[in-house]
């Protein structure tokens, strides 16, 4: 999917919320349990009752990995199942040595169809290039992350530049893609951060995490970080699909994403 | 598996190598495309021709993910195949939230038996210490990686402590592990800083990948960073499972693993 593809969408729409689907058979609810693949019936009800309000969909990796060989059969049913006018990103954080990170676009642009994948930028240019090299195809870089260890090494400051690594990663990674091949991870509750980093890359969208469970403000990270291309998709993942672990899961789940395009299409208002 | 169980390996073979399994189906001989798994067909014969002459495998996950949900049974087929004396490296350089982290933990440590697995540092302590809640596992950190890119973040000043981000790495994550199970890669293309890092963790083991095609050069890796018990793991790929394309790979393989063990044996025999 290309940027106008996305843009477009969203205005459609008048949503930029992104779901995760961190399926986790633990967590799904028990009567799906009988099903020859419970956790693409899962997904597959989800994606029926939140597409239209929503406009990407993250599946994360992990996940489906956790459940071997068959996971990598429900994760590549999911992403076939995704209609073609919603943005898919693989929630992967790789990154690895240039022909290695090859190997993984080759997995997540070839064998499956994700339009996007997440990358860890502490092996820098070799191992994000790869992923750049698809048409129509995304990166989505590592930036400032919306978990507690996000301080360890991402606020360093570097020496030389008086710049914190993060924000070193963001300037230095937009030589290798542009504003319609490379996105930033931006976690929601870094919001105070937000403004900033939206300086320093003014066109490129920010995928931010964090909003639901982790406790980011979507209103404060929107007034932050919207540009007039939206330039912001919002994940939420388990405040959406574990609404409720009841029958009723996918109701659940459509009622709690309409709920965010709601409050999204208010934000959106303001800059239109 | 456990430090002392690793080093009785060590000690028994005169050997510190990791044969990296890089499998990719368009460079194994073509006879084995025949077979019902070739990916699996090829490792089994490299890993009975090279078993008497390492200590460790370590299969490039990439290589298998690419190739779908096939590879992940060609993978679970190889880490079972490798007999339980050898230490078993999954290559993965994961690193995600902790919830997130926790899932790949049991991805390769309980769906898969790997031993050891590789993390990227880049979101920090609650992205690492999922994996290292498992009893006689092993975590191996990214600090100072073997790619170009390396420079590009890795070695960024700190203002704060004018240590470069892959010693704060070392450091920071020594609090969260112990020499009995974490480890460092550490690229052999940088033997001239395994000294200096060797000094700030004097009782680690590193996983050294970097000698072979990438260039890196085993007598001085080892002169630097070879301790009383050894403390190196260092890794060849390509230049070994790679060493014939014909029918007598498996052969050629065993001759090439042969010679690096050799040269170990040589340098061991100057710490002992």
């Amino acid at each position: 999917m290309n940027r106008k593809q996305l843009v477009d969408e969203i205005k459609k729409k008048n949503s930029y919320l992104c779901i995760g689907l961190d399926t986790d058979l633990s967590k799904i609810p028990q009567h799906l349990l009988t099903e020859p693949d419970p956790v693409f019936a899962f997904n597959k009800q989800i994606i029926d009752a939140t597409r239209q309000y929503c406009v990407a969909y993250k599946p994360n990796i992990a996940f489906y990995e956790a459940m071997g060989p068959k996971g990598w059969e429900s994760l590549q049913k999911t992403v076939e199942y995704i209609p073609k006018n919603l943005f898919t990103i693989a929630d992967a954080k790789r990154g690895d040595i240039g022909n290695t990170s090859s190997m993984y676009a080759k997995a997540f642009f070839e064998q499956m169809t994700f339009d996007a994948i997440t990358v860890a930028p502490y092996m820098g240019e070799d191992s994000v290039k790869p992923f750049l090299e698809f048409k129509d195809k995304w990166v989505i870089v590592l930036a400032h992350t919306s978990n507690k260890g996000s301080a360890d090494f991402q606020l360093m400051t570097s020496q030389a530049s008086g710049k914190k690594l993060y924000e070193e990663v963001i300037l230095k990674s937009q030589s290798w893609g542009t504003p319609d091949n490379l996105m930033f991870v931006v976690g929601a509750t870094q919001a105070d951060k937000i403004a900033g980093i939206r300086k320093l890359a003014p066109d490129h969208f920010f995928l931010v995490p964090g909003i639901g469970v982790q406790g980011g403000d979507l209103a404060e990270v929107s007034k932050a970080g919207l540009t007039k291309d939206c330039g912001l998709l919002v994940n939420s993942s388990r405040a959406i699909i574990y609404a409720s672990s009841g029958k009723d899961f996918a109701k659940a789940a459509q009622a709690e994403a309409r709920n965010v395009q709601q409050e999204m299409k208010m934000l959106l208002s303001g800059i239109n």
